[in-house]
């Protein structure tokens, strides 16, 4: 079996056969996935590509993040573009990308279009988001380190399978539908840091609506071609990394941001998190972090919102004071440029640590009553699945308002006419 | 100067500056485009493209080969893929690519949606046309090597400049044009000999329009992204190559297609073309050509009109037969098994020969008379402007019929409001 029959007999899963798990943990990534793109609707980014698609107009298959209605793939663009513009989406370690911001948005505008079900939505999301994965997994940390952007390379092929499958595609047209999609993923990381990398999400979601467009349109392309993807984007020979594309379910590891920073900074704030009363009890915190994260998120003295994002000390000592840092308001420059708060960073230390792994951090903590505690956290350590909910659904009345945000969860969890989902993205 | 830095240099030349030989050169690619593109709109491939913009829709800014109108973006896809269709448009071996049909239709869509006049139109073509050769030398062989198609790859940086240019911008909107579309140009060789190889075209050209649109509505990427693309697509360090986006003009080498079919049979059919009378005078042929071919194009006896573009021996029978191999409709299925012509092919040999180039051929000719003569063909002698013009005149006449031939070139050499060619592309 080639790769393609390995990747089309996972995008054509029976539903039986879909773990309940994972279709579990993808809920919460819908209801994650509708907050960040709800609350990134105003980033100038998200004007821009809103912007492309009032300019080109054309039939109201699907609706838009921030309001309004497109072409199917222009939808998934537009939404993908949005739901990436805060950084604050979910993210797989091992796939070295962002799931849901490529998938998400291609299946639902896709399912808008076709008029799916809640449960045919769902599924194609998930099996998508799984896809994706797997094909971040064989192209592995050489295709990263290269230069490409997984979130946008690999997970064009997981929009690609959502949207098949949302078209009711065979085997053969699935083939079709990932060799096509193969001469049309793209994506730089040399994007990060800037507009580029959300529109990277846009890009994959729209690749997938396309491809599947196309050759329901009667496009007869190279099936094999994603053979040759790997070959050309990987930096080595991967024919051998088929294992990856075997493998166990993988989305259900999906992490989910509970803070509006940079991922690196998330095991601090966990372990910070665990302690009581922190601003009554701790005098001062040394960071122990892989070194790789000094050179990423260590700003020592950001006077910017977003400069605090990517500063331990800075964020440690929003925790301190007892600043949530789930709301993206917290990362105003107000709020770093108060002296209190600036003054409060002093008694944070960062120490580069080849010991600790790259998702764990330990700190150090110096008790005002003079004894000192160590807590730690490691990203990859499994949550209780309520705990995750409990976590996701304060993130999303963060970031929608608390009542949007049971509606939109309501509407997850009864898998419920995805119509719905699209029209609170719009409205 | 970084590489950005000079493709910006190149694509804002003042057309002063601009070569008056380069212009004329493509001065005949648009002519030789509008055939491609009116001859090719009624192929599988094209009606596949043109029911994805039916079903799109949107606003009316442009022409579509075929008829109708849609958004910019989408009639560049349309125009691009229709255009490469028949595979019988210009190609630059340097290059390793097709430059018109990845750039000419991104200028055009964008001259009409600006209401550019004629000069700008043609000067942002040649522009952007004479920018994606730099980039397909620059990327190199061990780009294509590697399985990239530089029509569609390095082509969407020669499409985006035109449209870059067409929207007027300054050397900074234009980098971040250039960076832009490097998180975006893909293609691969692997869709050869599919419906796959004439798409990648059409989003090199959507490519092009997207960018500039994009970065007019206020997207911010990466100008320096292009610097990544090729260490991402080379396969080796290219940081090096930067003489070939500083050469002289290139454009002008171009190679355009006397016969409909593959061009590895091209310079057989023109060395050919020099005999006189050949169907009274020519007993026996000896073609030598480089043995790279031999796989390519040498079918025995192939049974088909799409096979018969793939044998040496097939198209010097007709030709001996004098057929006229500029024409599609010589390529049939009929002609492919009438019983003489197939009788011919026993009067032709295939010969590989190390000693030959991969553009020439060499033919060694048994004359009725008894004696023998060689003649031989090389795709890279400079023909004479006036035989190209001639020669192009002929094909588009037999494309597009020749009054519909003549009134495009007239409207070209005289530099007329682009929306006229776009007119003729649609009616």
């Amino acid at each position: 079996m080639t790769i393609t029959d390995r990747l089309v007999d996972l995008a054509l899963t029976e539903p039986d056969d879909i773990p309940e798990r994972a279709r579990a943990v993808m809920g919460l990534s819908l209801i994650d996935w509708m907050g960040c793109a709800i609350a990134g609707r105003h980033e100038p980014v998200a004007q821009v590509v809103r912007r492309l698609a009032t300019d080109e107009g054309g039939a109201p298959q699907a609706h838009l993040a921030g309001g309004g209605q497109a072409p199917a793939r222009m939808a998934a663009l537009v939404n993908g573009t949005v739901s990436h513009a805060l950084d604050y989406d979910d993210t797989h370690f091992a796939h070295i990308g962002h799931p849901s911001v490529a998938v998400v948005p291609c299946a639902l505008a896709m399912a808008e279009r076709v008029g799916a079900d809640g449960a045919a939505f769902q599924d194609a999301a998930l099996i998508g988001a799984e896809l994706s994965v797997r094909v971040g997994l064989w192209l592995g940390r050489g295709h990263y380190q290269l230069g490409f952007h997984q979130t946008a390379t690999a997970g064009a092929f997981g929009a690609a399978a959502a949207a098949g499958r949302l078209m009711g595609f065979n085997a053969s047209k699935m083939a079709a539908v990932m060799g096509l999609v193969a001469t049309r993923a793209s994506g730089l990381k040399a994007q990060f840091g800037t507009m580029g990398k959300p529109f990277n999400a846009g890009i994959a979601a729209s690749n997938g609506v396309e491809a599947a467009l196309l050759v329901a349109n009667g496009l007869v392309p190279n099936p094999s071609a994603l053979e040759d993807f790997g070959a050309t984007h990987s930096g080595s020979n991967i024919k051998d990394a088929v294992n990856h594309i075997d493998s166990d379910w993988v989305f259900s590891d999906v992490s989910h941001k509970y803070h509006a920073c940079c991922h690196g900074l998330h095991a601090a704030l966990e372990a910070f998190g665990a302690v009581e009363d922190p601003h009554l009890n701790v005098a001062r915190i040394a960071v122990h972090t892989h070194p790789r994260w000094l050179s990423v998120c260590n700003q020592p003295d950001p006077d910017t919102g977003l400069g605090c994002k990517f500063s331990y000390r800075a964020v440690l000592a929003m925790a301190m004071a007892g600043h949530d840092t789930s709301r993206l308001e917290t990362f105003s420059d107000g709020l770093a440029t108060e002296p209190a708060l600036v003054g409060m960073r002093d008694r944070v230390e960062v120490i580069g640590d080849e010991q600790v792994s790259e998702t764990g951090t330990r700190l150090v903590l110096q008790m005002n009553d003079g004894s000192e505690r160590q807590v730690e956290h490691d990203l990859l350590t499994p949550l209780p699945f309520e705990t995750r909910r409990a976590k996701i659904m304060a993130k999303a009345s963060a970031l929608m308002g608390e009542e949007r945000a049971a509606r939109v969860a309501r509407h997850v969890e009864e898998q419920a006419d995805p119509s719905g989902l699209a029209r609170e993205l719009a409205g």
